[in-house]
Formats: structure tokens, C-alpha cells, sequence
């Protein structure tokens, strides 16, 4: 089996990659648990549950939430603790979340703080999720504001079973491919040149596994090195800043759709800034994107103020300043503020350019 | 001044004593904050609030929550959470926990979990809370459960005025005091035999300052070695397994009234399991703890039902056996497992003992 081990501030923990690994999720619980509650969505639950829960031999619970962001709710953490807390559960339980980021966040959160934190185990079934899995960010959102009330916690163990990835739709492919993109795009030229070879986001393509692996392995290597993002780990954020923003004033688009878009003016405003001949934006590289289809005209011209409001307010930004992750090189990223009345400039002539205007 | 280092996993941080320290509380702050905000309840707010504020010379806001066990609430907890959002609280703020253990629970929970940590500074206001405010426990109740949700989450800093101490009323103080006994009874049998000589809990004592300091480093110790209580931590739990239990089921005695007597209890079966000549549990210490005012009288035969049953659902227990702190002689604590039939057994006996019924 495909693993690999993400070293953390408390423990480490493997990440098992394999298809069909659902049926066997139970042998990777290296512990004997009081009790188990695994944390789903109603989607994942009709698709997954019985599978996940006749792997496992031990005492298992479910809880089932509504499918959507809007269960990363303060709300739902509270039904879940109340579920905990009713149903007996102690300091030797273990929570296992299936499912996507949601799922994650919310199981995650759940167990970083049930009787000051439980075991808690990560089986991602989104493409997307084979990100937010890793690095230990778990949390809900208040008010609007995304992952406002978190931890950092890492779980035991990631069981990733590739074979869930065929059910997604091309929409929720693109999401997760984003984030590959992106690994690529900040610190494996090579991962980045062989997903510029494909034209259709296939799991089941023969390297598909392995790329993931490659992309899990860039994840792997920031946050061991800032596990709580004081600094290399802000690289991973890479398309996040426009991204974030625009993908909490629109519905019906991807966080990952978001990101490409993102990552695209990101791509862009390093190209204004480095002033090399060789500019890293090109027409290429948008065509490859579209032919993904990835959409390309996310915001226009009357959404530029909202969406520099948005950016001023995340969490990771402070005082008039935006920190935009650009890159010198494929490679090579680095963090660079900006005024907003800097962004709003650029981001205009970004809108501008015939490239994305698909001429 | 007197300082304390304390290490823990992720930062080390220091506990200032002194008296009048609260005038210059701000100085104790060795960083920039965004903005601070002070929590602290309607009764310290009003006789500390003011001196803890002008001694900062930083953007300063403050919450007041009202007093007593209750606000130790999701409720609670979400709105202080929103108010931190809605006043443009970012990364680079503080929480100031201004007050007892309450407090201190709460915005250290808080402070834990706003975008996935904030800095948190304490600065206990009660003698109970010179043992709450060191060692990073943080969080809250629900459904009657105490502390069910939390975090570990070390403080930045302890500023420690013992000045404050003087506007305790005599319950108050016995309930901090009864830690310090117990520092001493596990760890410092030095300390032990000092407050052993005193008949009054007087904080103007001109050695008292130097007895906390003593007890402060058994904590110190103990949390050093095992932060997380996965093991000599639990030494920290003698005289509260049967403490917690009837401090959850009484009102109008303090928990260190009930931890006293949960010592009480533990020396008693400490006797009965170690078999020794001399015995622990005598007459002198209980008319000692008597003298100082402690309650004796909490439960009787028609309670133990009701207080070993809080003592199984207890998130330090597990199955049908109850974990206890036991002594095997003044110093030297051990913990072991009963049958909850034991327990009751013994409870029935301790219950029958002429010391403590007065005679």
C-alpha cells in the first residue's frame, strides 16, 4: 500500500492511499477504541457508510449531518457534542470523518475539543479533501467568516480510499485538482508539467494515484516544516487570496474553481511584479485551464470592491495590507503585501486581458 | 520579582507574583497586540478592571460576563466569539482573562479556538485560581458535564497580583487553599507541614506570597513532565475524584471545600490499602482542616448513590472502575482502579469515622 508519514508537533501519523481501502479502513486503527463515531454527510452516507463501517470491528456509531458548507456551524458542533456526551462516549473514543472538507472540518473540530481531544481519523472521499485532510486545520465558521473558530489538530491516521473519487462529479474533480495544480505550481515543476499533459480530470487514468501522492507529499513537506503557518505554510495559499474572496460572494462555483481563478491572477500580478521576459502567465496555460473547464469569468469590473473588502477582512491579512502569494519562478513562491488601491488596479487590467476574455 | 518559568510543548512561558502587580500588569506584555481584549466578570470588573486598563497602554477593549459557573457556556463562548469578529479581532490580538477559574476557562477556551489561536494572557484574580491559570487547561461545560469542551492551551504569560487575594471572603480563600494542601500532600511534604502550623488563611501573611510560590512549582513540575495528563498529571486529580463529584451535585460549598474532603477521603482509603502502622488519616489533620473552617459534613449515607455515579460518568473514568489518587505515604500518591462496590463500601465506612463526625 501507498503511504505516507506526516510528521506533527504531538505524533505522526500515515496517510494510506489505495483503491478499494474502504473495505479494509478498519485495519488501519492501530488502536482498540472505547468507542467509534463516524461523522458523514447524507450523500457520502447512502454511497459509503456501510462499506466504512463493516471494516471496522469495534463499537461504531453514526452521525449524520446535512451535506453543504452550512454544517460548519456552530450549531452542528453542538449537536454532535451533545451526541458525544449522551451517548457516552470517553477519553478513549475516536471520532472517523467520511467525507469531504465539510465533514472534516466540522468531525475534526469536534474531536479537537470533546473532553480536551479524542482520536480522530481522516477518510476523505472528495478529490478537494485529499487536501484539507492533511496538516491538521480543522474548524466551522460564524457569522460568514470561514474557519473562524479552529484548531490545529492533526489526526491519526488518513485513510484515502481513491476508488470513492470516481463518483464525483466533473465540478468536484476540478475542485480538488486545484490544489494539485497548485503544489505543482509552488514546489513540483514536474507534478505541475505532467497534470499540463492531460486533458481531462480522469481518477481512474493509470498515474492518477501517483500524482495524488506527489501532491500529497508538497502538502506533507510545508506543514511539517510550519505546522501552525507562522511561515513557509502561507505558501499554500498560493491562489487562496483572490480565491477566498470570490468564493464567498458566489454560489454554484468550487473552492477550487475558485482557486484556479485565483492562482491565475496570482500568476499574473508575479509577472507585473518580476518584470522577466519570460512571463509565467501565458496564453497556454490559460487554454489548458479552460479546457478543463475551468470557468474564466468568475468576477467582472462591478465586482472588484466586494471582492477587496473580502480580502481585507481574511483572517490572514492585517491593517490596509493584502498578502498576495506570488512566485519568482515554477517553484519558487514568496509573500508580497499590497495596497488595496494596488490590487484593485492590477486586478483590473487583469480583467482586461484577452486571454481570459477568451478571444 | 518573584518569577516562575513554566515549558510547555509549544512556548515557555513566565508567572509573575507580586503584590500591586495589576498597576503594572501592561508592562508584563512582551509584545505589539492588534488590540486586546480583557474578559473578566461583573464582580472583578468592578474593583480591578479599571487599574488592569490604565496599566496597558495598548488598544484595549473589555468584556464583562456575569459572575458564577454559568457562563462557562456555548452560549457564553459564542458570544464573546462574535464580538471578537465583529470588533475586527485579527491574529495579532490578545484575550486578557481578568479573574477566578471561571474566567480563566472560558477566555482561555476562547482564545484557543478564534482563528486557531490567539494570544492569551492570565491574570487570576482568586486564590483558586493560582492553580487554574497554570497548566494550560481551558474550556467549558455542557449539559451539566463539567469542562467537556476544551483545550490544552498554555497562557502566554501569568501575571499573579497577590494583593487582590485580600478581598476574598473566607470561602474563597479555603477553596484556592485546599490546592495548596495538596501540592503539598503529593509533591512537598515541606510546604505540607508550613501550612500545617497556620490556623487562618490569611493572604497578608508575610510568608504566604512564598507558600504559593511553593505551590505553583508542584504544579509547574508535574505539568512540565506530562502536559497533556497522560500520566503523573493525574497525580494533580488526588482528593477531586470524590471532589468533582460532590461539588456537581451541592451548592453553596466551593470546589476546594470539596476537593478538602475528597482528601480527606483519599488518605482515609490510602490507610485502608496500605496497611501500615501509622496512619495517614489521624485526628490532628482533621481538626486542623476543621479549624480553617472546612466544611465535614457534605454527604451522608443517602448521598453515595447519588455522588458514585457522578464519579463513573467522570471523563477521567472508564468502564465500571473509578481511578483515585492515593497516597503511599505523604509525597508519594499512586493511582488505582476500584470497583464502584468498593468505593460505595468504603464511602459507608469513612462516613461511620468518629473524627469526622465530631465526636
Amino acid at each position: 500500500m501507498n503511504t505516507l508519514k506526516v510528521k506533527s508537533y504531538e505524533h505522526s501519523y500515515d496517510i494510506y492511499i489505495e483503491k478499494k481501502l474502504r473495505f479494509k479502513a478498519g485495519d488501519q486503527l492501530n488502536k482498540e477504541y472505547s468507542q467509534i463515531a463516524i461523522v458523514t454527510d447524507e450523500h457520502v452516507s447512502q454511497l459509503y457508510l456501510e462499506d466504512v463501517k463493516q471494516s471496522i470491528d469495534q463499537k461504531c456509531k453514526s452521525f449524520i449531518i446535512p451535506s453543504g458548507e452550512q454544517s460548519k456551524s456552530l450549531t452542528k458542533y453542538e449537536e454532535i457534542q451533545k451526541y458525544l456526551l449522551n451517548n457516552n462516549f470517553d477519553r478513549h473514543s475516536a471520532i472517523i470523518a467520511l467525507g469531504g472538507g465539510v465533514v472534516g472540518d466540522l468531525a475534526g473540530f469536534v474531536a479537537a475539543t470533546y473532553m480536551r481531544g479524542i482520536d480522530f481519523i481522516q477518510v476523505p472521499t472528495t478529490l478537494l479533501a485529499h487536501d484539507s485532510s492533511v496538516g491538521g486545520k480543522v474548524g466551522i465558521n460564524l457569522l460568514d467568516t470561514k474557519n473562524i473558530l479552529g484548531s490545529f489538530y492533526p489526526p491519526q491516521a488518513v485513510i484515502y480510499d481513491t476508488e470513492m473519487l470516481q463518483s464525483l462529479n466533473e465540478q468536484e474533480l476540478r475542485s480538488g485538482f486545484a490544489e494539485m495544480v497548485k503544489h505543482g505550481f509552488i514546489f513540483n515543476v514536474d507534478l505541475l508539467n505532467e497534470l499540463k499533459g492531460i486533458n481531462t480530470i480522469d481518477p481512474s487514468h493509470p498515474l492518477f494515484d501517483q500524482w495524488l501522492i506527489k501532491s500529497l507529499s508538497v502538502k506533507k513537506h510545508f506543514v511539517e516544516q510550519d505546522e501552525h503557518e507562522g511561515n513557509i505554510r502561507r505558501f499554500l495559499n498560493f491562489g487562496h487570496t483572490l480565491g477566498h474572496a470570490i468564493e464567498s460572494t458566489k454560489s454554484h462555483v468550487t473552492h477550487g474553481e475558485c482557486v484556479m481563478y485565483g492562482m491565475l491572477f496570482a500568476i499574473y500580478l508575479s509577472d507585473c511584479i518580476n518584470d522577466k521576459d519570460e512571463k509565467l502567465f501565458n496564453e497556454e496555460l490559460v487554454n489548458w485551464v479552460k479546457n478543463l473547464g475551468f470557468p474564466l469569468n468568475l468576477i467582472n469590473i462591478s465586482d472588484i470592491s466586494t471582492v477587496s473588502d473580502k480580502m481585507l477582512n481574511d483572517k490572514k491579512n492585517s491593517n490596509q495590507f493584502i498578502n498576495f502569494v506570488l512566485l519568482n519562478d515554477l517553484g519558487e513562491p514568496f509573500v508580497s503585501p499590497f495596497s488595496i488601491e494596488k490590487i484593485e488596479e492590477h486586478l483590473k487590467a487583469f480583467l482586461d486581458l484577452k486571454a481570459l476574455k477568451g478571444v
